[in-house]
């Protein structure tokens, strides 16, 4: 089969944020896969194919990619951020798995790119420094007992949590369930960011406390990064937001 | 102050995996500090100031690079893969907390790259494709207590784990202990890979299991990612490494 299948990450929106790798394999694509807001970022001049679906239509969408990749065609397989994480890379190989055996022998590629959690961090200081764990708040695809145990156990391990997919409209309750939770389990002086549509036209980057931290502050662009007991503020003049870091030591007591 | 300080994180080696961004920036500093290997990678033809040092003199090269732009120099610390993982930037910003207040008006600004683990992910599949921890093994910075401690919350959350710093000539016995730790709590059928210098010339990547993985797989430059229950191995034709991934969902029992 001469087909290939390209999964490539175009990191958190800014174009200046791809790897130049990303950058390179673009214009040699002949068709292009994913959710319609991902695809239409792709300011391509050839006659690339754009094939774009509605969010959580991953599975049919990765099966799409792959029979037009056995086709012969060279298919790029687009997702923000990084493929690897929340994103379509999983959902390509588990419809690979469970799909046509011929799709084995397909040539894959993934290419990594800049995930937003990391976007955020650079811009909020470093809270990610020391050990740390991603989460997706989403309870499409996984209990939502599951998430609450890994949230549980994160805040008994002092790790910094990134949380992916906070809210949505069929998801309204979550992120307040989590906050509660943590509430329970953390000092509530704990430094919470909400860091919404980095590197894009609309960002905007809000600090307050795991006390304060509410729903209302995140929507489906957004990336919450709750530090640990460890994490720190650095005040700086007014009108600039405090530096957000995690140092890499602890000391022993 | 007219000095600019960026904390740059380079990718995990090579060239094509850096960002647009991070191109851009680095014909423009006048400074490069950071650990030498890292900073020799940077192929500058310009007239840039070079300050190398040792492994394990952060603080120090953090408050040399400090001093430097608050004398007005356009100084660039050098991190490998992301600065604001396991790296220069939260050595930076305690620096700054600790340092000479004059240093919080200085201009920073985070720049971010590629951490290993993303890369190491994408040659494997996808396995960081659901919930996961980075873990740092060093205990230059941390007791060996908490690192134990967050393997166990770790394994106990079925987190898929990243394993940074798993062995030095200094702390050779660390990362058996570790994966004896895991052993105990996970079912030993799990996949682990070793992922060395990604992208570089000497990249080598060996799939294992819980039960076979030793320290004697992995140096300096190995990041370990160490699958959850729920990861799958599909295996390709002969020659090929299976592909590795965490599917994103779990279905209830």
């Amino acid at each position: 089969m001469t087909g290939k299948l390209y999964i490539i990450g175009l990191g958190p929106g800014d174009i200046n944020l791809r790897t130049t790798e990303v950058c390179q394999i673009l214009p040699h694509l002949t068709d292009l896969v994913g959710y319609a807001p991902y695809v239409e970022r792709i300011e391509t001049t050839s006659t690339v194919r754009r094939h774009v679906s509605d969010n959580r239509q991953e599975l049919e969408r990765a099966r799409h990619a792959l029979t037009l990749a056995e086709q012969g065609h060279i298919v790029g397989v687009i997702s923000s951020g990084d493929a690897g994480i929340f994103a379509m890379a999983s959902t390509v190989f588990e419809a690979i798995e469970t799909g046509n055996p011929l799709w084995k022998q397909l040539e894959i590629i993934v290419l990594p790119g800049l995930s937003a959690m990391f976007a955020a961090a650079a811009r909020l200081g470093a809270p990610l420094g020391h050990d740390f764990c991603a989460i997706s708040l989403s309870d499409n695809l996984k209990p939502w007992d599951v998430i609450l145990r890994r949230l549980r156990l994160a805040a008994e391990g002092d790790f910094v949590m990134a949380l992916y997919n906070p809210v949505s409209r069929s998801r309204p309750w979550q992120l307040d369930a989590a906050f509660d939770l943590l509430r329970s389990l953390l000092p509530t002086s704990i430094t919470v960011a909400f860091a919404h549509a980095i590197s894009q036209d609309d960002e905007n980057i809000h600090l307050t406390t795991l006390a304060e931290a509410s729903a209302k502050m995140a929507d489906m662009r957004t990336l919450i990064i709750i530090g640990s007991r460890y994490s720190r503020l650095i005040p700086r003049e007014k009108a600039k937001l405090p530096w957000f870091y995690t140092p890499r030591s602890i000391k022993e007591n």
